[in-house]
């Protein structure tokens, strides 16, 4: 982990030696952008074409895309392409008109949720969702506390980033703002959702001490940025009833584990056996166009609409949801989330076997297609190894394999695949995987 | 204007007759997707086609849009069709990649700025932009103060909806924030500059007595929700000097006024004579594509940049800085800046010929295709008439020409024509327009 800049796996400059085509890019890319931006890995790429699961660089080598959850059913996919093309070519307004898709799009969402979530608004990014959630859940409770994991990330406006806690010691979280631990089963010893409860219960007294009404609790399903801890189900159940007794409101932010990635079902809440009062998607809804949105409890949604109107001019707009009923349409009739489901089962077995001869190997966890290994420097210790953990993800790009790493620790692998991954490219990853291990002892 | 809803030229249920279909829409998008969102005119329009200027409803009638200033060049632009569809098909990935592209597009738009203004980031909505504007400013200047004016929209953020007094009574405002009344030339006796230097420097001591440090200063180079008020040229010289001898920092919002609408300049702020230390941009900037940004002086982009990671998962993609590299190359190669002031004055000199026969045309201002006709009882007492306004603007719908209205009076026609709009174009337009006048009285 890159303390300098707070984000697992980023590029720091002068590590590496790189090449002079890459080393001119990156300096261009500083005196035009500013230090802001990161790029990943210690030898950044530069990639031209992505095609299902292959991205491409400037040399033509391909890379397996283990890693981006944004095009999620594949880069490129001809589909998409094909009804975002004659969408925009047919007509690109906003919602201040009456547009078929637009409603379509909301009825076909709405019909995948439970059946208390019963509006659906229109964002174009993940952040603007959980930004738009906030507002209506603060609008709703009359609260303004906010309780988050403690490596959590919601997204990067200016109210979201102050309870994204992985954005680093530099974004300021709210003063309505409290952390609670991950519900991290293999290091817990005794009941992990007994002890999520019991923190989140604790942060609930806690902003009530401090004269602040709760207005939400929000995580996602998998707990993705703290360390993908997917098990067990229903952990989150007794926070959400905390949460509810409080007054507040559950946010559910798919934006990382929704449209079928956790595999068991469409949305990752699901596995929790709970319902959201919001939920809020994004990265994957359009696979790659920038679309996202909150689904609501009517009643939730209407308090606000009552007072306040909502106009977000891409939000919605007819190509968007073009783009976003062709992938839902492509998710449904390709049976992706059951792919999900199916390959991440074997996906996971396969990484397991490797903890036979690897002792770093700590936990393979995930739910589908949202697959974490916790690296340590001993399994019986489980003490985590960031350093080991970046050599790893270094070491898959070596192999032409894209991951990257999460947690608190900076010692899990994060791995996410497109949805149509299958088990040549499993197998594929697994003798990879198998390799780099080796090589980083 | 509608009370209920705090928006100009919203639709309100019941006010009309409306046909089936166009009934049936809209019931099932209260259903669907709450009662936050809104249409607009009395009798709200269900657009299945646009091409160029016109947009076409789901009978096929054609309708010329003198009002959507996202797809500023012409709807389904075959050229930004083709640039976008072209690179969806090739690779949609994010900016922890390298890509040639964002570079060049980066490039390209900082080439446009004058060059204290030397970093470019990209965003994917302009309340984006402004929500990201506004943390750099803050984290720069350590202030939190911000100073806009009295009907000013610059966003939907939670953060940027608390300056955004345009939304309404029931979006409260931020305690660190002032508001001004706009330069209202025509209604102001003396000196307009001097008023506006006054106020905002007015601001500035009320935020200072509050303990609150100033950090900016913001508003569009035309105030397009207060009224569309674009001159005298110079008019906000005196209070950018304000912000900045206290400390703060001038934002130039070009969300609306940006990329040639203004016709003197491709940017908005250049018809005062001011440099901004941050120009924040959207909508029309990919013709329809979710993509906007921030321009900003490096040393204060620098100082953000250093302390905190900007990551936009949509921002900055590569379909993104295509759409906008070919919006940016169409408007410079078509010369539309310059038809946007060419066409604007004889536009602007048409409608102002209507003065002589409609005693209710006061002011008709504005620069290049960005206009604004204030609408009065009678043209001596300057009296706003809202409700006038509003007949015309419905008038004008079924003469099947598309604009709206701002203002704090409501009382202001919004005339944004694409940058494509000839002298035959403003000839209808004129021509329908007295005739709406005649008929509304």
């Amino acid at each position: 982990m890159s303390t300098e800049t707070g984000m697992v796996n980023a590029y720091v400059e002068g590590s590496v030696e790189l090449n002079p085509e890459e080393h001119e890019m990156i300096q261009r890319r500083k005196a035009l952008m500013g230090p802001a931006y990161r790029l990943m890995y210690e030898r950044p790429l530069h990639l031209v074409r992505g095609e299902g699961l292959w991205l491409y660089d400037s040399s033509g080598q391909a890379y397996m895309d283990a890693y981006n959850n944004v095009t999620s059913i594949g880069h490129c996919h001809p589909a998409i392409v094909e009804a975002i093309s004659r969408q925009l070519g047919t007509l690109a307004t906003n919602t201040r008109y009456l547009h078929a898709t637009v409603l379509e799009y909301a009825e076909r969402l709405l019909a995948t949720m439970p059946s208390d979530v019963g509006h659906f608004m229109f964002t174009c990014t993940g952040s603007d969702a959980n930004d738009l959630a906030v507002r209506i859940a603060q609008s709703y409770t009359g609260g303004t506390g906010i309780i988050v994991t403690e490596t959590a990330y919601h997204g990067i406006t200016q109210a979201v980033s102050s309870f994204s806690p992985s954005l680093g010691g530099n974004v300021p979280l709210g003063p309505n703002v409290r952390c609670v631990p991950a519900p991290d089963a293999w290091r817990n010893d005794g009941d992990v959702a007994a002890t999520f409860t019991a923190d989140v219960t604790a942060a609930i007294h806690d902003l009530e001490r401090h004269g602040i009404k709760p207005a939400i609790f929000i995580c996602d399903a998998v707990f993705a940025s703290d360390g993908v801890f997917s098990h067990p189900h229903g952990v989150i159940k007794g926070a959400v009833d905390a949460i509810h007794a409080a007054g507040g409101l559950y946010i559910a932010d798919e934006v990382q584990s929704g449209f079928g990635r956790t595999g068991d079902a469409l949305w990752g809440f699901e596995r929790h056996g709970v319902t959201p009062d919001l939920v809020t998607m994004g990265k994957p809804m359009g696979n790659g166009y920038p679309v996202a949105g909150v689904a609501a409890r009517p009643e939730v949604a209407e308090e606000f609409g009552r007072k306040a109107r909502y106009f977000n001019t891409f939000g919605g707009n007819t190509v968007a949801a073009t783009a976003a009923l062709a992938v839902l349409e492509t998710i449904q009739s390709e049976g992706l989330t059951e792919n999900a489901r199916d390959i991440g089962e074997y996906f996971k077995d396969g990484i397991s076997r490797l903890a036979d001869t690897h002792g770093c190997l700590g936990e393979v966890r995930g739910a589908g297609l949202f697959i974490g290994v916790d690296i340590v420097t001993e399994r019986g210790a489980k003490t985590p190894d960031a350093g080991k953990t970046t050599r790893i993800v270094n070491g898959m790009r070596d192999e032409c394999i894209l991951i990257s790493a999460c947690a608190k620790a900076a010692n899990v692998l994060k791995i996410r695949p497109p949805l149509i991954f299958n088990r040549e490219n499993a197998d594929q990853f697994v003798q990879a995987l198998d390799s780099v291990l080796k090589r980083v002892g």
